[in-house]
């Protein structure tokens, strides 16, 4: 099922090039007070609100996927965790590129882990990646985006699949530079997720899909998820080593090699197998 | 004004070893559904709060500060940030101690910009901290932890001081390793926040504040916040040009030198003038 948030926070089933408005269906979530929950309310409770999707669909209301704008698929997460360098290609390249690696040394993902990006900076589809540091570079990077649907603390890949609810398309935009991934990443409006999120069960293999990503037309990363250095099951079991996983928290699996720079008025569209295409706007920060 | 959250989620008015009892000021905060604000509730409507904290005071049931469960005064922080060595005597110290640095260099602060925790990781005094690596080294960090009040983006330093609400205390919990900070500082526990918050008000001088940390009554760490090399109006400037900074983010300020390691069943004292004085538990990882 391709579930999206889209305009003022309504819920869609995505069905081809339409969107079925189910908005009701988050009547399954729970009125909250202080303090609030630490995890995403919609993916702590998918699989009631994907009964209810399911309910309604038939007689909901259809409109043109092209006529609404598409917000983060994931409103709430508690935690955006990325995988540094873990495609093997793209670890060469940093390596070799010293407008990538500014003078560190390059470190494997077994040694240096994984890191974090601000939840502030989510954003989905319709919204713009808006440039603040216009002098340097920015750079795109397309991920397979794993939404995390149980917590879990201490949990072995064996078991690390039971824990994903669904998937999405995820960019991880950043500005290059001496700084600590956690601060260069974290940009706002440098997370993009979606279009929308596709469930798990509907995602059968996702260590076997063909991705790629055109900056204006033009292909500059083109990859597929079986050359992940630490696959999924893998990524699950060491982040969970060190903290506990939320319903909602969402890793970035890493980007294959090909990334490079954007500018204002640029298009990246960035395309999936198993969950679609993503089109998003370059410009600058308002 | 010292205001705690305690037991199950209670608000309380600190006033020497008492705590009056104003749970029922929480009733200035509004219902929420999904989605959810990305921000903290408590600190987004601290001025009302305050005021109908005060009004309530004088009736309200009175506790013994001993007899109450402290929880972290922020609850729902959007953002955790660190300020990676950002005293000058730590980072000499870090230099020299190939048990911290780990063969890496260590930057300046103005170079490596700053980091994120994880806000799963927050915790008040009275949880203990929870160690998972035992085989390495886990050391504590005392900091003055700022409190924002109102959201900004290029905040200038000038007008940084208007977006503070309060201050705590804030132990940065730290696994050694060559990890990312992001990672290593997030293990679950490994953010304690507390007692309680302090108003900024009643901190006229943030940047003149003594402050220690001992362990089983050991003194680690004697330092004074004017020795910080980013101020908090330079950190608040700096972050915000990468950032929205939201009520509730916490900037955990930095920690002098002294830092060491603590194992389980040790306890860690940490007092600062104007807030008062944590004690927090260590143990091992349930």
């Amino acid at each position: 099922m391709k579930l999206c948030r889209f305009n003022k926070d309504r819920l869609g089933l995505v069905d081809g090039d339409t969107v079925r408005d189910v908005t009701s269906a988050l009547e399954a979530l729970p009125v909250c007070t202080y303090p609030l929950p630490r995890y995403d309310l919609l993916i702590a409770h998918l699989d009631e609100v994907c009964k209810r999707v399911r309910e309604l669909a038939p007689t909901a209301p259809s409109l043109s996927l092209d006529s609404v704008m598409l917000l983060s698929p994931v409103a709430n997460p508690g935690k955006v965790i990325g995988a540094p360098v873990n495609y093997k290609k793209h670890l060469e390249e940093a390596r070799a590129d010293p407008e990538i690696n500014f003078q560190a040394q390059v470190q494997e993902i077994q040694r240096i882990g994984l890191f974090l990006k601000a939840t502030s900076s989510v954003i989905g589809q319709s919204e713009t990646v808006r440039i603040s540091h216009a002098e340097r570079r920015n750079d795109h990077e397309a991920e397979l985006a794993v939404i995390i649907g149980k917590p879990g603390r201490n949990i072995p890949k064996e078991n690390a699949m039971s824990h994903v609810a669904a998937y999405c398309i995820g960019l991880d935009m950043t500005v290059r530079g001496p700084e600590e991934r956690s601060l260069r990443k974290s940009v706002d409006t440098f997370t993009v997720l979606g279009p929308w999120l596709v469930t798990a069960d509907d995602i059968p293999d996702p260590g076997n899909l063909d991705f790629s990503l055109k900056v204006n037309g033009d292909v500059r990363q083109f990859a597929n998820t079986r050359d992940l250095v630490l696959s999924i099951p893998e990524l699950i079991e060491y982040a969970s080593r060190f903290y506990t996983l939320h319903p909602g928290d969402v890793i970035l699996t890493g980007t294959p090699k090909g990334v490079g720079p954007v500018v204002p008025n640029d298009t990246i569209l960035t395309e999936f197998a198993g969950i679609g295409s993503m089109a998003v706007a370059v410009g600058l920060q308002n």
